[in-house]
């Protein structure tokens, strides 16, 4: 009888480690903030190294959720100092890997004043999963054919981003057709102008259409930057990275999101 | 009898052109922003090419109002992209001249990403009337006894301004002693630990001494450089900076004044 039951124990510890390993098997995560989330504990509660809250994610959900997505920084010369670096300093601390790229690799000047040596040029840039662009002499890059024909052969693009007058350059490569978009508020008529294929709004700050989003000008890149993170990060890491920013300023539903998916 | 009173129409008339030349004449003048603040009109009103409400100054007055500051921007190798980025672009709007210095000529990299060029180093950087330090890697500088003996010996020198850590650069230098000073969020213990003659608050944007301003981590710089514009322009001039880069969430009032004056 003992045997009896010794085997019938044995058997339904099989049958529960056999039913549990058939479902993907849920750990805890730290949000994207840096190394510490890369660990995984059994419990939920807090993060021990930065106090944030910790996410129940499978494996597979959690590779997706801290994907170091390859952003590629198009400066043209002249390019605004702020468009960029706003953006720059949230993709950073989100845990994006960034890298520039300009026509040529001869050196830039943004604002007329930063000397500035793109990683890359158009000609030997890798591919980027998202693609951003920004104002400033926008106009260098947007009639630029060779500029515009680079962006329109590139391929399995995760997101297209613009700050203030960079919006030409992906009008003109006519990724901002039949979508709503926002520009730099002096140049919103010409936007309109040059893209009538386009919705173009102004006094938002930024427009999502699912794969394609332009921000206001200048300072709302930031804010638009921000969105994405919460878009491919979710909310508590966008948060995270606005706190150590210490741009608490930051008001998620200043954006309109036309599409939430790609 | 008529010509006893028509002598003394005349002499009135000479009197009265007399004491008016004595005092400065005033014009009517619009905020600095660009060419337009270079006109003089007789009359208060506004602005015909921007829009500005005209404000009354003698030509000595409006010479000081639209001084061009020379600025330098110290860049250690590792800072910050929106340490300095956005005062930057707030600078360069508010009409100051830029100039970036580092330790040598050598390219740094700003936040590890950004390939930049300084103009000058400390052995051959001109005169500065605003001497500007950031966050990112401060140590570098801060622990450089070479930046600091070039930080102490500078002369002439209207304001010193810091960004989040860069607060730990005038620190080393002497220049936070007995004043008030804030830093990045998560500095302030060590800024008290390492200047002990300074007072360090925090949760304030920034804390103006007069002559020295510090600001909070990263995107409180863009504040801090507003109020440094609202402080040698005027509240119209910064406010005009701000729209113009979207900066819609600058609040003024955010920040400690200690000392208005030098």
């Amino acid at each position: 009888m003992k045997k009896i039951l010794l085997l019938i124990v044995i058997c339904l510890q099989v049958c529960v480690v056999n039913c549990t390993s058939a479902q993907p098997k849920a750990n805890y995560y730290c949000p994207p903030c840096g190394d510490c989330d890369k660990i995984a504990y059994k419990a939920p509660g807090k993060c021990p190294h930065c106090g944030m809250t910790l996410v129940k994610q499978t494996a597979a959900e959690h590779d997706k959720n801290t994907k170091r997505y390859k952003v590629a920084f198009y400066l043209q010369d002249g390019v605004e100092v702020l468009d960029f670096a706003g953006p720059m300093e949230v993709f950073a601390y989100a845990g994006f890997d960034i890298f520039t790229v300009s026509a040529t690799k001869d050196q830039i000047k943004s604002q007329g004043i930063l000397k500035v040596t793109p990683d890359y040029s158009i000609d030997d840039a890798p591919h980027a999963d998202i693609l951003v662009f920004f104002g400033g002499n926008a106009g260098v890059a947007a009639n630029n054919p060779k500029v515009i024909s680079w962006v329109k052969k590139q391929t399995n693009i995760d997101y297209y981003f613009s700050v203030c007058t960079g919006a030409f350059i992906l009008g003109k490569a006519g990724l901002l057709d039949n979508l709503t978009a926002t520009t730099f508020h002096l140049s919103i008529e010409d936007l309109k102008r040059d893209v009538p294929k386009a919705k173009v709004l102004k006094n938002v700050r930024f427009v999502d259409n699912g794969k394609v989003i332009t921000t206001a000008g200048i300072s709302a890149g930031i804010d638009g930057a921000l969105h994405l993170v919460e878009k491919v990060r979710g909310i508590e890491a966008a948060k995270q990275v606005a706190v150590y920013m210490e741009y608490d300023k930051w008001i998620p539903q200043q954006g309109l999101i036309i599409a939430k998916s790609k």
